[in-house]
């Protein structure tokens, strides 16, 4: 492999010669071999990207910068934005708990990329940007990583997240509205009780997600509450006049989301808590969805010695010998998801209780896990809906013959024949394992007729949606 | 021990003379000993008197119970806010899932109370009252239960949790104000950094404690919602027209909390999603809370051989030997109520994931865990508050010593001397482990004048908040 | 009230006049009102009871205490131990994190009651013992109460846990051997397999069981190490020659219980990652019950409209309208006791992950939930036993006709009529909603005769135990 | 891109033509857009090669596939071991939760493979190697992936985790003897307390880890419990006679690790509590390892304004203008780590308890989190271990410092001028700000010679290591 010489202040690194980034991208390669390599997600580069931008501007604008730089920090930019140096960025998660180096890396990229688009070749001449002077203006890895990460987040958030879960959400709703009359028997305790409608179940797990989804919204605005502008301590040394605010609006600008400088900058350095609730939001999606997906496999499950009350799409070949034998795959990986989604949110919840003074330095762990519990969620929540929540259709014929079996339908005697004898019905029902009515009948305490008048499961699932 | 005969439909069971309880309590104690007796948290039985009345007044109003029973319902459960019958709930929480004999409990104690007040003996003459078809009248556990837990959420996040961390919040908040100038050597990654105010560092807290007390209001709404109408599976079956709605106006009325019924009483009894997006956010106040405590006592770590910036109240002997080791106990009681309400969080995730078809039978557990959370948060902040943060006094002269003796002032310099000389004298002092005016001025760079007037910590700390 | 004056190095305190303790204990009573009082679990007390004997033993053979002061120590021990002093230890988890008050609770309540065993009265005359001086003697907090978790946390194992849980592995081993020829379908997925025998399927219950205890009596050696002699920081400071092995080996004797001297006292006082250890095997104990719960609730699910194979035994009215409903409430106190371990198993995590140099302030929290969860487990288990296991019966009837209606016996003709042709019967059959056996004879492909005497499920459960 | 067409019992599939996979692996692929894509960890297909091989082999043994079948599936492993072949495993996490189609995934490729090994085109011709009946003869998916899961997850264990623990080990050890005299001033709660060793200090850091190590090898014999040939629920249905023992020999014959066939076939492919069991170990390490990484970088703060007592090794820059300011990169890169463990933790558990009868369907997430627990510790260990620990020096002008400042070498004096007095110089030098010795001398206590006689720190470190 080809290399070439970087420097920084601690001495000469040699460099694949084919790579942007400098010497401190290339020693942090070299002391934190832990891991998968470039597990830093590329998101929180794509949000460093916006914000080197938006500093570019505020830097120029408020006189700090040349126009000049300003364009070629934000030509780069808009390359990293556009996936074209995805290669660039191969540092992990677990290095210095600040992302020091990440920025550093972005930094690097762009002040060498810079040096290329302005004709000259990387490591010759003079630099055309300085990483640290130039790109990194009025920026430190202190806010500048925390404002990379709540972008990254928020636009997962936004573009993966919530259309996901709503997507799912919208499919229920829909089945809950087709299915509204078709009346089952109810299950509580694993166990038979009175009916309801399979609209009326779906219609749970809508409120469900329609709660969380809320819930997940409530998160939003300490998530939109931008670190930039605190520089190393919060205090925002080194910055110009008006450059926490004005850097957000370009932010805002660039990205289109409703981004805004935190109101206070020692908390936006020093704790992350934003990440803790919004993830916290996560996590009862992810409850919901558990709940969801194993009502649903369960439902469906059979096809011969299960409850079977729904069929959902065979989307694969279960065993080559079984036929009917649809495995619920879909729940599984959505399960699967909300078990990791769980775990995240403890991972998350012990670094941020462990930031100490004026920085916290669990910063990248926390965003990693939180951007893959958000898009694991909207993926799973669409690989869901596509390949089983559209396809879901009632067993009728199961339905019924369960609905016709069950003993609860004697509530329906009570006011007709009293507690007593209703109850007697059962019990010889239950005893003798036939059917209510015949039971009804040979005990003499209703005719065939009035049975089937006044046992009518349709009649006692309410009014309620 | 005394003991008097009840019946329940699976025959006689041995009650102590001397109980208000009846048979499936009795059975209850016996079926489950599992930890210590009587865990079931009061705030719960204290729920279900407020339920139990206003069911009692709505089926009175929509003419399904007679004003005499209603009068009896209202003046037992009276009495059981009063505290009268505390010992009368001998369950525990790890019972049914459902609670269903926590709601027989309150059941039979009001029966038998009743029966009382009528001028009865307990298990002579006819019932004044039927637990099942006048105390429960229009309810099921599965509705009920998850009613109590919201109104006793609810209300211990209202009356404890919130004024807890708000009074703390408050005084952090005055003390920021009042140390808004002292200035002092900030510290990130735990190393010596640019210097910020106490009043700064402070605001951090407070500005923490703002979102996470923002996040907690978030979640009432759905905390607000209950399920009681629902009934046995969530369709309201028995339940006279316009009960759910008439019901919680009640609740609302006697708790003066805005309770209102559930938009969707089917995830109301089978999900207690509400219960994990309110532990969230106490969970987000651990996180914030274990943060202040740590950054707290090691602030306040010496007296000698430690930061020592910060003095803190002595509440107790610390050691008999060693006058001035005032131990951060407060500190301590705080973070360990942390490291429980993190766990807690995790058992109210798991048993929310796991409700199953029309009823999540993980309902004490959960509530339990939350209200214990809910409790300890409130008690721990005004115990941190009262012993700790009210009598955090800046210790000036120790923050003088290390703030004149920082490296990190020499930032100050870059823009008088250039970046090269500035780093020259902060390494050169390092080494020698001398003064950066010593050695600024050693070195020719400046004069002593110049070093006093250039180089002031009270200019390096910004005007943000 | 009553109350006496007590004195410490800060001065007077006034006690209830009827209680044992002193200043120390009154200061920390008003200091940390934190939660429900009185939560320091008594275990842990007692386990103070066993090493401060044990340290009067000790100190007595190396010189440093008078055999009468000894046996007055000993002797209030002993009445600590019957029970005789419960009401004496007021204090709760939630105070200084190294249980400092907890400890001199126990001197300060030997001292006082010694006194009185001395015939004088407390507050009265020349101190009998010094709470300091005597009862503590080359004790420190920081060694007292990590050993006394030790202390409490292998008694309640030895006592509780393990007995608990064989006790139902037993159970189920046993029924494991009763039903070893009762033939079912398996599942997986949720949806129907091969089948198996019942007594296969406990079978895997019992050898998860088996591990969980192996796994949790591995934890025991690092649970008999104790801290004793340590003193403050581990250097055993103001300890005499040959003290720390000694009083481990009385603390044995005592207990009856192998503990042993720390083979390093700075982790014993530091670190609590024994705690970490025992709790990892706990929760996984709480793992395979879950499992185990969660699959006999749903195996007896109906009576109709469920899976129905086992009968569970009813201990509590269902619902009073409907028989056969017997709510499998010992599987949901059962698995209401895995959520809660789960969570116990953070709190107990996030407290052991942040001890700080020499010492770890999170003792209380990590013991007590340890305690709740050796408890818990134990008791549940044999609750589960007692009202569940050993009443659980096949229903042979609905076994039966799930294994014959079953489509996956077709499995059993591959090797007779090749793979295609069982297909095409599985399949038409399920098509139709009829057996295999009418498809297999209507297809032409085998005779009734063939059909039953090659598709026998007995032969498809294997020899493997 | 250039396609070949593939067929399943469902039809026909579209693959890349330039792709060993086959229909199974492409359905998956469409079927499971969740997350990056090929999340499935390699170290399992190698798990996978391993066994498909180790079946081949006793297949042939017991006479039930041809040697030259044998051969080819063996070469097929081989080359897949070799890493020739990673990119042909596209597959998710999130997937089927019995991970079948990464079992088919091997199948297809093995097969495809051999194809070409043959000399022929894939896709034309008669198939050299039937992916289900050759391949996975005597397998199902439901014990292969669990044996991969083993098999992947105790090489990790062996080949990273316990090396990487035990480097970092190793070298606290030899620091520990290194500086076993270096006297230094103790802390407890924060705060100053009697003085103990360097060597001591880290004493304890390599009890923890050997306590870990302990704990993790305690582990390894449930993990070593392979599931092959339990086959579809554990009856071992479809196998030849003493297939799951030999192919146990096989495969501990092929990767040289102790592996046994299970005990219980029912167990291991219904639970994977072998997976809880590890993975609490592990967890034990991470909780012992944040303590040390915490510790390190405390005591390691400064270089002015905190303890400093220890010099770390500098890798980076730290700011461009501080020099000295040396963050502690590797604590927080290994602290995080820990706390992604923690949360691994959790996912883990919560997969675990949800198992449901004859198989647990969250093995790929509790397989991945492990695998990466296991990697992440052993190699965040190298890591602190070669840039942090092998460079850790005494900072002994500060050690000294603290220590001679410390008020809590007064203990020393109370053997011979008595506590009170010895009170009394604490209490005035710390009022005072003066040394112990000047108010000793001054209140005329002792002469500077006996205080210099008798207060030796030195004296009252112990004789425990």
């Amino acid at each position: 492999m080809q290399y070439r010489i970087e420097k920084d202040t601690m001495g000469e690194v040699k460099v694949p010669a084919d790579k942007l980034w400098g010497a401190q991208t290339e020693r942090s390669r070299n002391n934190f071999k832990i891991g998968a390599p470039a597990s830093m997600p590329l998101e929180i580069v794509y949000g460093f990207a916006y914000l080197k931008k938006a500093a570019a501007y505020t830097n120029c604008e408020l006189g700090a910068l040349p126009i000049e730089k300003r364009d070629l920090i934000s030509q780069v930019c808009d390359e990293i934005l556009e996936g074209k140096h995805d290669d660039q960025f191969p540092l992990v998660i677990w290095q210095t708990g600040s992302g020091t180096q990440s920025n550093m890396n972005v930094n690097e990229v762009i002040a060498n990329r810079a040096h290329q688009i302005a004709g000259k070749t990387i490591g010759e001449g003079e630099k055309t940007l300085l990483p640290n002077d130039d790109v990194n203006k009025s920026q430190s890895s202190n806010d500048t990583f925390p404002t990379g990460m709540h972008i990254a987040a928020y636009k997962k958030i936004i573009e993966v997240t919530i259309p996901g879960v709503t997507q799912l959400r919208d499919t229920l709703k829909k089945k809950s509205d087709e299915f509204k009359n078709v009346v089952k028997i109810g299950r509580t305790h694993f166990m038979d009780a009175t009916p309801l409608t399979i609209g009326q179940e779906l219609s749970g797990y809508v409120s469900q997600l329609d709660h969380g989804l809320k819930a997940l919204e409530n998160t939003l605005p300490h998530m939109a509450e931008l670190a930039l502008g605190g520089t190393a301590v919060g205090t925002g040394l080194n910055t110009p006049k008006g450059y926490a605010k004005r850097v957000s609006e370009f932010i805002a600008q660039f990205t289109s989301l409703p981004f805004i400088t935190a109101e206070n900058k020692f908390e936006a350095l020093a704790a992350h808590d934003a990440f803790v609730e919004t993830h916290g939001a996560l996590k009862q999606l992810a409850v919901s969805l558990n709940k969801i997906g194993n009502d649903i496999r369960m439902l469906a499950s059979g096809p011969r010695s299960g409850i079977g009350e729904l069929i959902i799409p065979a989307n694969e070949p279960g065993s080559s010998i079984m036929p009917g034998k649809v495995n619920p795959t879909q729940c599984e990986a959505l399960t699967m998801v909300c078990a990791q989604v769980m775990g995240n949110d403890v991972a998350i919840g012990v670094g941020g209780m462990q930031g100490h003074f004026e920085l916290n330095v669990f910063k990248p762990v926390m965003a990693s896990n939180l951007l893959q519990s958000a898009q694991l969620i909207g993926d799973a929540c669409v690989s869901f809906d596509v390949h089983c929540a559209q396809g879901i259709t009632p067993n009728q014929k199961r339905i019924t013959e369960l609905l016709n079996n069950s003993l609860m339908l004697v509530t329906a005697l009570n006011t007709k024949i009293g507690y007593y004898k209703a109850a007697e019905i059962a019990n010889t029902a239950h005893q003798n394992g036939t059917t209510l009515k015949h039971e009804a009948v040979a005990l003499g305490y209703v005719t065939e007729e009035e049975f089937e008048e006044w046992v009518k499961p349709e009649d006692m699932v309410g009014s309620l949606k």
